[in-house]
């Protein structure tokens, strides 16, 4: 009976996959003493300044229909944060609230691709930006990235070569999620004019721009070379900068004249989000530099405990990530990267994402996320070590 | 430079419909001292005992990730509620939380059809649902109801006869919004026979079951009639009954085997609801059934209000609706109803919904929301009644 329901789905619902980090959690979410260094998220609760927006707005009686594109406020808060951070000045109207920065990503896809098109992805890559590729009835052409204890490396050519009269874009996510890579300007560069020349859309995900590891304050942006009219997408998302993962908001920069159909697409599928918790976002981009500044630093210290530690065992083998807030590693020895995720989970207490969820050149790795307390991430290299000195390969 | 840029997009993004009832609240949203009967709101804020309820997840740091398909709490209340008011006992599994109402009708029309396919609806109809359809890239097929001022009609056997070999699903909204028809349960029964034999899936808009004015506690629901295995796929929201339209949740009823996909297009898309948002329609739930109750005794109201002071003019043709929460009426010799609805803005302070929005049948039309305050009713049908007056057909 289920397969005969599943069956008579459309396809693209009924196939789509399972999230392969979703799977792992769920097996241990509830699971006594687990360091969850699975997910993207960090272990600090949502500032109280930034709570307390939402709770104020509440109080007031903010609970009604709102904009479908964001209150004035958020967006205008948006236009003043580029500012300030990216040094550019782009009107309130280019900005668009979404339900989430997976959201945001659903919605350039939705735009860009359907039935018989596809967009190209290097990977490895956060699986749920295929997956919402495939989910809207393109098809995602991945281009694995190559692997190097020095770094990860794109061949831009092979984008280039990988894309067809089927494509529509390409989706760049910098600095990367899983890999913590960081596209060089140089590439921006050639990618952008490549793009002008065939046509194609840049689904640019610029979620971690802020957590880099290097000199500067913030990873490049196509904002820093790109035109106001140029094909690009940029998503992006409340959940990392401000410890807001719970609270699904994210957002879109779009050419401005993508205004209403970014609103069309928003009424036929979640009709915006809560007035209150945007009074929440306005509160962290006013108010949030101090605590970004704080996560970062905690990240970058997360990411030394972390790679430290890996380094020290020679059955890992890993590129320190630029930015981002993951080590992506190997064990060597082991290929079924989503048997040890379960088992780390049940015999280490550590909960880790399989690198088989992040597509061609991500299968031999493990993503761990190191934006967390440093004293947890210490007692979870010590249980990972030790794991790994019990089951030698 | 703007054609150009949505020429780029895929076509049913560039070309969704901006939605006509959005574009008059728009036009009138910031327009002093208008009482706004355009949306399917009523006036209330949602009630404290709600609000708290999220005030103190958010205070007790609930500000993760959480589950997929809706924090395990909210979906016992939602198997609890079913049994109190439906006498069905359903396990928890079958209830899937979702962003709103309007996402559980995406994630149906999702589930079911896709490009080349269709989906039979009568109209008119809440115009989202359609264009939910279109944007999926498959084809709303609508089957226009008759207009009688003893009430709203529709043809069982045309909505059979509209169905081929490209249909995936019927969509029945019941009471619908816009017209306040209810099915009978003699052609529920006959729909349920027809889509069995033909491995067609309902998909049951019942967001207004407990907002009907004869003398049951709410209205049939294919529930009282289905299997759990049938493909029927229950829409439903916390908008109406809670006074939470600005909260953007919802819910879905599914047969038990599809969780996992419904789980899959959520990951893809918002990727779950906020779990201090769950917390309070838990509130809304099991400490809801007052207020809710009140609801309806105050719509009841209003729709004596409305249905009496338009009945009274000879201008106007209007059935009584049966449930929902709108006065659905035509205005003899005006057949502009976008044109009327900016008019009324204006001219009359009063804010309508255009009956073109709502699709074939609908045209002649304008919906008045009367889930609200009495007095402003009352005042909102002196001004239409006045203007109706000074602008003689």
């Amino acid at each position: 009976m289920t397969d005969a329901l599943i069956a008579a789905l459309r396809p693209e619902a009924g196939e789509a996959p399972e999230s392969q980090i979703v799977a792992v959690v769920n097996h241990g979410r509830e699971k006594p003493d687990i360091i969850p260094l699975w997910a993207g998220e960090g272990d600090l609760p949502t500032p109280d300044f930034i709570c307390e927006a939402a709770t104020r707005s509440l109080a007031a009686g903010e609970t009604f229909y709102t904009y479908q594109r964001g209150i004035p406020e958020l967006r205008a808060a948006l236009a003043d944060y580029y500012e300030k951070h990216f040094e550019v000045r782009m009107p309130a109207e280019r900005f668009i609230v979404c339900g989430s920065g997976m959201q945001s990503i659903h919605m350039a896809v939705r735009m860009t691709a359907g039935t018989g098109d596809t967009i190209v992805v290097p990977s490895p890559t956060w699986p749920n930006a295929p997956a919402s590729i495939e989910l809207n009835g393109a098809k995602a052409r991945t281009v694995p990235m190559t692997f190097d204890v020095s770094g990860w490396t794109l061949d831009l050519q092979a984008v280039m070569d990988a894309c067809d009269a089927t494509t529509k874009a390409i989706f760049v996510n910098s600095p990367s999620n899983p890999t913590g890579w960081i596209m060089p300007l140089d590439d921006m560069r050639a990618l952008l004019d490549f793009a002008r020349a065939r046509g194609l859309w840049i689904i640019a995900d610029e979620i971690y721009t802020r957590y880099v590891y290097g000199d500067m304050p913030r990873s490049l942006s196509f904002l820093d070379i790109a035109d106001p009219e140029d094909r690009i997408l940029y998503c992006n998302t409340f959940s990392k900068n401000w410890a807001m993962t719970g609270w699904r908001v994210g957002w879109l920069v779009i050419p401005q004249a993508l205004g209403q159909v970014c609103e069309n697409l928003i009424q036929y599928n979640t009709s915006g989000v809560p007035a209150f918790l945007q009074r929440a976002c306005v509160a962290a981009l006013s108010r949030g530099d101090d605590f970004v500044d704080f996560q970062v630093r905690r990240a970058r210290e997360g990411r030394a405990i972390v790679c430290d530690a890996l380094s020290a065992s020679n059955r890992i083998e890993l590129a320190r990530p630029g930015g981002a807030f993951y080590a992506f590693f190997a064990v060597t020895g082991i290929d079924d990267t989503r048997g040890l995720a379960i088992r780390l989970v049940d015999e280490a207490g550590v909960g880790l994402a399989p690198g088989v969820a992040f597509g061609p050149g991500g299968e031999r790795f493990m993503r761990l996320c190191f934006a967390r307390h440093a004293g947890d991430l210490s007692k979870a290299m010590d249980r990972l070590t030790d794991w790994l000195n019990n089951h030698p390969a």
